[in-house]
């Protein structure tokens, strides 16, 4: 997606340890327009497909996704992040691995907003190793509901979690897809 | 607001020890069209305030004050929950105090992303003790930002929060402000 792309080169920022900063327009100050475009190009994509629940993970997949489900016209759940190891059993739990903070951590849902009539788009800011995406894939699992596809806004497509999950049957529509970046300016993008 | 009110009484569930669980539709499920609803209303009530920013705090918030930011045509930013003491010195920082989990956390907000020039609406799901809220005022604060006033979807009136934040001088427009609740079904809005 043009407008994504362009976005990424003016204004996203690599760091060192192949860190993308987008928290000018994406995950921290969040630009509703860009959002509401990237939305758009999902609902051309996925249209239709009869989804009817989008599913994120807090907390930056949460204003994408909500943008997501006016355009769809359909509800949101995110699945929560949680330490607590026993609350009641009324959630299905999996555990996410975070590359970047180099810890693991448990998400949860609730057992009554996921089941199987549900046909789901799950939506996330970024695609790396996958692990986000695989939780949630996870969680639909277990609630019997089918997902239908995944739309990513910005997929490093030199890390494995896209091709893994392509090779697992999960349709994905990354609205980026890097295939190299480094300090010194050079982004290519995958057309 | 009558349509949050009706919602609230059909759908909202009282717990014990005080907790108003609003799940299914505000704050783990989300409603956008709900959320649209009650973005209209804040944008009737501060329409001509030149508001060009919302600023909210992860997580629940945030699907809220994006769909506000839409028809408000603006960005949004959130304000992030953090253990760490110690990061880079390019943001704003201050303690909110949980009382639902009886703990402390800091919230911090980049510098980059809040400043002198900023005319602010503040967005969150709940207030109650007002600490969330009076957090995101002292980050406005540091920051030099204006606040122009907060839209708050459920205001649990009974506790001191609201009461203590507008005799500081802040406007809050609370879509629903409840007089008491209890377990056995007795709700009562102040209209």
């Amino acid at each position: 997606m043009r407008m994504l792309e362009e976005r990424i080169l003016r204004d996203g920022i690599v760091m060192e340890k192949d860190v993308l900063k987008v928290d000018s327009f994406l995950n921290h100050q969040m630009d509703v327009s860009l959002f509401r475009a990237m939305a758009e190009e999902w609902y051309r994509l996925y249209a239709d497909c009869g989804i009817n629940k989008i599913l994120t993970i807090e907390a930056s997949g949460i204003g994408i996704a909500c943008i997501t489900a006016l355009v769809f016209q359909c509800p949101v759940v995110f699945a929560k992040k949680t330490k607590t190891r026993n609350i009641a059993g009324d959630v299905y739990r999996t555990q996410v691995q975070s590359f970047t903070h180099n810890t693991c951590y448990d998400v949860i849902v609730s057992k009554r907003f996921l089941g199987p009539g549900d046909r789901l788009l799950l939506v996330d800011d970024f695609l790396a190793n996958g692990a986000a995406l695989s939780g949630l894939m996870d969680l639909s699992d277990m609630a019997g509901a089918q997902v239908i596809g995944a739309g990513i806004a910005i997929e490093k497509a030199y890390q494995p979690g896209g091709r893994l999950l392509r090779e697992r049957g999960l349709r994905i529509e990354s609205l980026a897809r890097i295939a190299r970046m480094d300090e010194n300016g050079t982004m290519e993008f995958i057309s």
